[in-house]
């Protein structure tokens, strides 16, 4: 069996759980059925083993290198990332016209698990180049689309997200990248930019013709100055190379410059750049310091156009976290099976003259199995879940439903990101301790997957930044039209539950009653006048929040095993009790702490040392 | 300020909660006071900062190198265990005659930490080599000790200690490493030893003329079989090099041949290795293959010997925890003071104008920061406590002292492991958090912390062994007088709490109810005849009882605070208040799991995939 997804799993939850079939009722994936959605799952599985996964040892021992002229990768990389794109994969959900086969964003983002958990970190090149160009489909020009979003999704130019600067990370309105306009264009109002990007993931290399940066900077007003907060944040496309003369597609080398390469824990595939825009000497286009950029859209919406691509970027670092959690867990169950190492306790004791047993037989290491198997098919149940809104949100036919879709979506984005990039990597965390000694090895996979996946709580908006997002926004949103379109679904599926048998009536109890008293809280907090009182246990509230959506769609996944008893169902309930005995209980602490509005970290001042 | 200890707290710990200064009141440490105390505690802060500190990045970043010949260290390990080893702290606790000065363990344990805190890998040369010689100075024979341990105190040796093997990690009964008599020798009978030892910490390197293996092996019954089991398994004292002939120091090379080092997630300046007894043809000693060894002691004691310095080496592994947390919460404390980003919430909400704030403002930051000091300062207090035991056990002249000191100490020892290995593994999780993307950059110290300290859960016995050992041996033991004992301390801290004032009393109420439930819950457990059932869910026991531990210790800390007002001492409360509010509850759904007797790893068996 591959190590990487169970294809098993996968078609159960698209086409049993999901009904993945019935998206083809829809216009915009007529073309389309379970043949299809399979070639696609097919051919992604196959890349992903045959040239993603070999490399991804590799890749982490010998990092890019930067010797200050250019950045070398090891040679592995561009053939695969080259195969990803030749398949089809970055346009895929794109119109023929670009391209694209139209392929559902749930297939997609199954068939892309493949490549994450094979090689995350070579992965992410045509990952950030899909969502680049997604960006420039949705708000670019049709010049710019011809420039630059076509060669993205044909794999000839890759590209990257600029928002964070050294001083700015979670505080995107600190920006202090400049633009200054120069003057209309083909491609689009021209500006000169001049600033620092921190922690931009595939900024340099030379993996493809090009690299289409996009670019947050401020505008700055009438006096030549930048505004604070948000007042002044666009979207530029800065391309590495700027278009040539006569309709070359690469003309001069822009002035973006490569300072340093960041080294990190893991992902280490992936180079992670500071780029100085326009603050060097060796590059100056057309005869001028600074460079080049064309206007996205329109001014001021830059942050706007970001948070739209970054809806899908942060499920998408969701997914990753899933894929990285999911393969260790495979890992770790095969070697579970695999390793002979003291005997099980029977009735009357151990017997030491017995052979070995498999560790799979110890309770504790089944235990650690069980977990990881509830966190990672849990987590990969929410980003499907989240795929299939996703679609019915863009291509469903009745406006209600896509209305529906776009709320469930918003408040479910902070969970999709935030709760596998915890118990995912918990279970990563799990995979290694299943290994013993072995798993704190570099032999072993666990021990680079567990790196890798060590990122995603940070990116894209760390863990607090997300519980900002839910409980400080989010529930309350549209006078709480979202937490109430969330409220139904759930009450639908712990109705059913009801019904079906007593085994599932009282797991839906267990959810129901929780789930009412979250309700409740959420209410409580949202009364509180206070911004800080209310909001300083916001990560309670996020983690609280995202076990009972995890134990929804546990119990609303076993719904579709139900009356089936083979050892796959048998697996999905053995999980779905875990979750339920072992961990939705959890709840109960963070609900009284909620409720008590506990102000522990709002008291404490400056007695640290 | 340092960022390895706190001088502060560890001054609090010792003297105005532990009563440091009454030790000396012990005829054994009649020698000493305060002074002799702070100023073990000085010079080990000194030679941590300037010799230990300085190269652990280099030694994450360029570990020992393995020709196939030789292994090479980084030059900076050398001078470092040398400075340790010439301030006597080899030897610190052993009587003058072997160049000791009888320190308690309570003061060695405390300076130990600013090793551990500052390169936890170069720390082990030295730590691993005390244990050594510890072990043979209790068990070994008087030309043993004048042999081996002897020149170990001097730091003139190191030690090792061999016990896994590839195919027995956890189950040492298994190890297959034999031992045969060959006849007696001024150190004692001598034996061939061949085998393979797997995960050998300072296995091989050129810090010292020798290093000195401490072997467990199996001697064979009088057909020269190997018995299945623990029958047979014996202790042997192997050095690389052998005595020399007329009184030589150095002979001939053993036949202990290095086959290769590990390669880890962290811990990396410390050399791991596979080890050949006598598997090899390039040494042969007196003309024949095989490693030769000496017995130590009794023959078959081998587990017992060892399991007395594995209880001490448990202890040190919480320490070597506590240490990683510690420091890694000091730099996070420091870089959270020092970060600027965002702009903290006021009544009013944010103010875009306003300059940023550093991020220590935020709730969320703040929330980590505590949950830190709560993890560090709570496992510093246990590991403090428990080598308070250990002197009392040791040195006390009241043989009922010692009697419940021993009881006590048998009862914590696994919570002295597992509980500074789980939390202050996550305090270093934490540290990361705090400093964002520059946290999961090798840039910055607790990124190298979390690897180094994501072994501690491993070694020494897993996190399981450890549950295994509190529910299946200790807490039945002595008809349960070790858990009386601990009861009896909890009680009386209780009741003192809750004399004291109205808040005090609520965390002494909050601490005894749960306390109670969980000595019912084991005596419920312990009525469970089929071992398989009673033993099922002993990790969740395992933390359960950690928590309750270290919130009765938080809370006998606090009464050493009780009625001073400064910062430290508010911050002490702010700690202990986070570890009440936020912690301790979580121990409600462990005990509902236990007392629920729930078998849902049971009842999984091979419904995988």
């Amino acid at each position: 069996m591959s190590l990487l997804m169970s294809r098993r799993d996968l078609a159960f939850l698209l086409y049993d759980w999901l009904d993945a079939e019935a998206l083809v009722a829809l216009p915009r994936y007529a073309e389309h059925g379970r043949e299809t959605f399979d070639a696609v799952l097919d051919t992604s599985e196959r890349i992903a083993e045959d040239l993603f996964a070999p490399h991804a040892a590799r890749g982490d021992r010998e990092e890019p290198q930067f010797d200050g002229e250019r950045v070398t990768l090891i040679p592995d990389v561009a053939p695969a990332v080259r195969a990803f794109a030749d398949a089809g994969l970055i346009a895929a959900g794109h119109d023929e016209a670009l391209g694209g086969m139209r392929l559902p964003k749930l297939v997609e983002a199954a068939s892309f698990l493949f490549f994450q958990a094979a090689n995350i970190a070579t992965s992410a090149y045509p990952f950030l180049t899909a969502a680049n160009a997604n960006l420039l489909v949705a708000h670019g020009s049709a010049a710019q689309i011809d420039a630059f979003a076509r060669p993205e999704l044909e794999g000839r130019y890759f590209g990257t997200m600029c928002l964070s600067e050294p001083q700015a990370g979670s505080s995107l309105s600190d920006i202090a990248t400049r633009a200054d306009f120069e003057g209309d264009s083909p491609l689009g109002p021209r500006y000169r930019l001049t600033g620092n990007k921190m922690w931009i993931s595939g900024g340099e290399h030379e993996l493809t013709e090009n690299i289409v940066h996009l670019v947050l900077a401020k505008i700055p007003d009438e006096h030549g100055r930048l505004l604070p907060g948000t007042r002044g944040i666009s979207l530029f496309v800065v391309p590495k190379y700027l278009p040539g003369a006569d309709g070359a597609a690469l003309g001069e080398h822009n002035d973006v410059v490569l300072a340093g390469l960041n080294h990190k824990m893991g992902y280490r595939g992936t180079t992670n750049c500071l780029l100085n825009f326009g603050e060097g000497t060796r590059y100056r286009p057309e005869g001028r310091a600074g460079a080049i950029g064309y206007l996205v859209g329109q001014p001021n919406h830059g942050l706007a156009y970001m948070f739209h691509m970054m809806n899908e970027a942060r499920i998408g670092v969701g997914a990753g976290a899933v894929a990285l959690g999911y393969t260790g867990y495979l890992h770790a169950l095969d070697y579970a099976r695999n390793r002979p190492q003291g005997r099980p306790l029977g009735p009357a004791g151990k017997d030491a003259a017995a052979p070995q047993a498999s560790i799979v037989e110890h309770p504790d290491v089944r235990r650690m199995l069980l977990a990881q198997k509830a966190y990672v098919e849990g987590g990969l149940a929410l980003i499907l879940y989240c795929s299939k809104l996703v679609d019915e949100a863009r291509a469903h036919d009745d406006a209600d439903v896509r209305a529906q879709a776009t709320r469930l979506l918003d408040i479910l984005t902070p969970i999709a990101k935030s709760w596998p990039s915890q118990w995912c990597l918990a279970a990563n965390d799990l995979a290694i301790q299943v290994h013993g000694g072995y798993g704190y090895t570099r032999d072993y996979a666990v021990e680079r997957l567990y790196r890798d996946n060590r990122l995603n709580p940070i990116h894209e908006g760390t863990h607090g930044i997300q519980a900002l997002d839910l409980l400080g926004r989010k529930v309350a949103q549209d006078d709480g039209a979202l937490l109430h379109a969330l409220d139904a679904r759930i009450g639908a599926t712990v109705e059913r539950a009801r019904t079906l048998d007593a085994g599932l009536r009282e797991q839906a109890d267990a959810l129901a009653k929780r789930w009412a008293r979250l309700v409740e809280v959420t209410r409580q907090l949202g009364a509180i006048g206070d911004p800080q009182a209310r909001l300083a246990n916001a990560s309670v509230y996020l983690e609280a929040f995202g076990h009972l959506v995890v134990a929804w769609l546990w119990l609303d996944v076993t719904l579709a095993a139900h009356g089936h008893a083979d050892d796959f169902d048998d697996g999905k309930r053995a999980a779905a009790r875990y979750f339920f005995n072992w961990e939705l209980p959890k709840v109960d602490a963070q609900l009284d702490l909620l409720a008590s509005v506990d102000t522990t970290t709002l008291d404490m001042r400056d007695a640290w040392f």
